[in-house]
């Protein structure tokens, strides 16, 4: 029996009553434009590195899977090392390598000992990698492949079936319509050549964000950037991604699916990432469906009535209008007396907001579970990387829980109010018959 | 993409060339004769709880599932407390509670933040739920109905398949005979008397291990640990396992599977967890099919042979003698090349044992991965679980990397001539037709 009592969706943090330990965070910028955070962390004798690009499938266009393509291509090798070498190399010393990509980012992790020769290793092996990716047509067409079978998997999920449908009538034609496993009708025709130039736009000094956090000193911090940078192709940014439309009206779409649970999705798009109302509105979802047992919807929804076995809500800012989403699963028999306490629960956080013991009870969950959210090195450089690439302010850790704890209750009703929309959801049910 | 080259299946450890940190390790036992083991780790404001009760699947006797039908019932509270009233009381202080259970052990973990009035509360629905679990018919007719499920979905898996009659032909009557996940026979006619007899007889303070990891001091852990054993129903240690008899010959099964893949499993029961063989064991097992892409398995099968993706061999020590595995995948058509191919490289391990080079490159990635093993709290609590478990010795992570640098060729080759006979092996083969 597994009961994982997350409390905080938000990413949460530094300086509240028990003793915690601060994060130092250095930045700085190479002579290539790419932007550096740093924190040492001189306990244990590794070091972990995230670099994260522009580079996700917000950057596919009409070529949707071409950023997945590339990320999962990279690892690949180069003209003189193929794919096994690369792990054989990267093996013999010990070191984790990982690539991977979402709607906003490319990513690549690794994560090396720091006995000097291991890890220079390592290092020469990341920078090869990145200044001449060979993408050889059989890895190419292997991953094609792979990238086929996942969506025929997910073809068979109803929950993977309704948030990919989700997205997409959220997005439409905003580049966040694309899903980052991309579709069946495009991952055949991507060409070599394609990934070769996504890969080349976007995978810039300039477009990338180098996160570190690992014992070494800010010397070597600063010679290891400069090596990365330099490995990197020329290039400056992306450019800003366009503001999402605002949903005009209620748009609700059944689809039949022979599974034992229905499964709904609703919501919209309603925040960036570096906008001040993520506080409020993190603690007004927090009562409504982030806060696990204790919020107002899975009262109503599991404890009063037995719709669901559980229920939730998050916000998910991104680079642009990034989701508020409400998730649950109900018996198909029971799926319009769900929505329709759905749509009644977020009428009235929308009429009436939060009452002030909910304030307050979501301020202390969402402030004190910082120590769990910013336990390990993986937490802390995933953290930094998700700070330089959104360009938030250094203080973001530290300042956190007292932004949280500095909302006042008028703050949480009038960004509900502003951001969500309970006549303009996007709901889509998967599950049942039509 | 993903890469993860961890190179360490062992146990690996401390005091090696890099800079490494201590675990500083206490231990004690309580009136109740409860054994505990206690790492301060003050860095952190928080607290990880590891209880593991010898109450595994190894206890089902004839009635298999019952160890893990009470593991997963144990959470569903108390006569005063619902399981949504736990939930909702660990959710309200921030604490993750999990319980499950495998082979050798039941298993109870928590993780609390320390600020001392959240600590308290999880203590004290921690203490609740051991001191008089509930076990209510409808949870328990939920859990069963859940474990059913799993089992369905397993048969659906060639992997899952595989595995479960590989443990089955390699100990046959012996308790490792039962699967941890139960039968289809036997979940349905297990009944709440019990769950509620094997958890009195299994989940004593006499037959548990507590470790602990945080930011708590001796005197704060004396108490707790009083207080958990307090709470748990009296008793001694469950009696040692009788041994593993040895297989008298190859035993070989074909399962026929509309799968594309064929899952080979090929090994033996081969040493118990505290037997001083594990050291060279483990660095012969390295070298055969441990170390991933420089291993021999690997190089032959893949790079030679193009027979699979990937291969590995591992061993896995228990309480009594646990498996030396082989596992792998490859096209039905190429199943007898392939089998053909693992046994001539075991035959060849067992008459050449490794040469000097492969002992020096797998002794320094035995000993070099220690700091990414033990790197987190969850790490070093799952450790000195282990350790408590199986009665290693409180040197046991300090010690580890001298012992494994002091394997000889020799040893490697003597160990693996008397734990290891390729004539003696269970091999599976599940896919394509029989």
């Amino acid at each position: 029996m597994r009961f994982w009592f997350m409390l905080l969706l938000a990413i949460t943090v530094i300086g509240l009553a028990p003793a915690t330990q601060a994060v130092d965070i250095e930045s700085w910028e190479t002579e290539q434009g790419m932007r550096v955070l740093f924190a040492p962390a001189p306990t244990l004798p590794m070091l972990d590195v995230r670099l994260t690009f522009d580079a996700g499938a917000a950057r596919d266009g009409d070529r949707n899977g071409l950023a997945r393509l590339t990320s999962n291509a990279l690892a690949h090798g180069t003209a003189d090392m193929d794919a096994d070498a690369v792990a054989e190399r990267f093996e013999a010393v010990g070191t984790q390598f990982n690539t991977t990509s979402a709607r906003d980012m490319g990513i690549v992790t690794l994560r090396t000992l720091t006995e000097p020769d291991w890890m220079a290793e390592a290092i020469d092996v990341l920078t090869e990698i990145l200044a001449a990716p060979a993408f050889p047509e059989d890895d190419l067409n292997r991953e094609r492949r792979q990238m086929l079978q996942a969506l025929q998997r997910q073809r068979q999920e109803p929950g993977s079936v309704a948030s990919r449908r989700f997205y997409q009538l959220m997005y439409g034609d905003h580049p966040y319509g694309n899903a980052p496993s991309g579709s069946e009708d495009t991952i055949p025709t991507l060409t070599r050549a394609e990934v070769e130039s996504f890969f080349r736009q976007y995978y810039t000094a300039g477009n990338a964000v180098l996160a570190m956090t690992g014992a070494i000193s800010r010397e070597d911090a600063e010679a290891l950037a400069e090596r990365i940078a330099q490995a990197l192709p020329e290039g400056g940014r992306a450019p800003a991604l366009e503001p999402v439309p605002k949903l005009d009206g209620p748009v609700t779409e059944r689809v039949a699916f022979p599974s034992e649970q229905a499964h709904i999705f609703m919501g919209a798009p309603a925040l960036r990432r570096d906008d001040a109302d993520y506080y409020a509105l993190t603690v007004g979802n927090h009562a409504l469906g982030g806060g696990g047992f204790t919020s107002r919807l899975f009262r109503e929804v599991r404890t009063a009535r037995g719709l669901a076995y559980s229920v939730h809500s998050s916000v998910r800012p991104m680079a642009a209008e990034g989701p508020f989403v409400i998730g649950m699963q109900t018996g198909t028999d029971q799926i319009d007396e769900a929505l329709e306490v759905l749509r009644e629960e977020l009428q009235r956080l929308h009429q009436e907001g939060v009452d002030p013991d909910e304030l307050e009870a979501s301020q202390a969950n969402i402030t004190g579970g910082f120590p769990l959210r910013l336990a390990s090195n993986s937490d802390i450089v995933q953290n930094l990387g998700m700070m330089g690439f959104y360009d938030l302010p250094l203080d973001f850790l530290a300042a956190h829980n007292d932004r949280i704890d500095a909302v006042s209750r008028e703050e949480v009703h009038e960004v509900i109010q502003r951001r969500i929309d309970p006549e303009a959801l996007v709901t889509v049910v998967v599950g049942g018959e039509e």
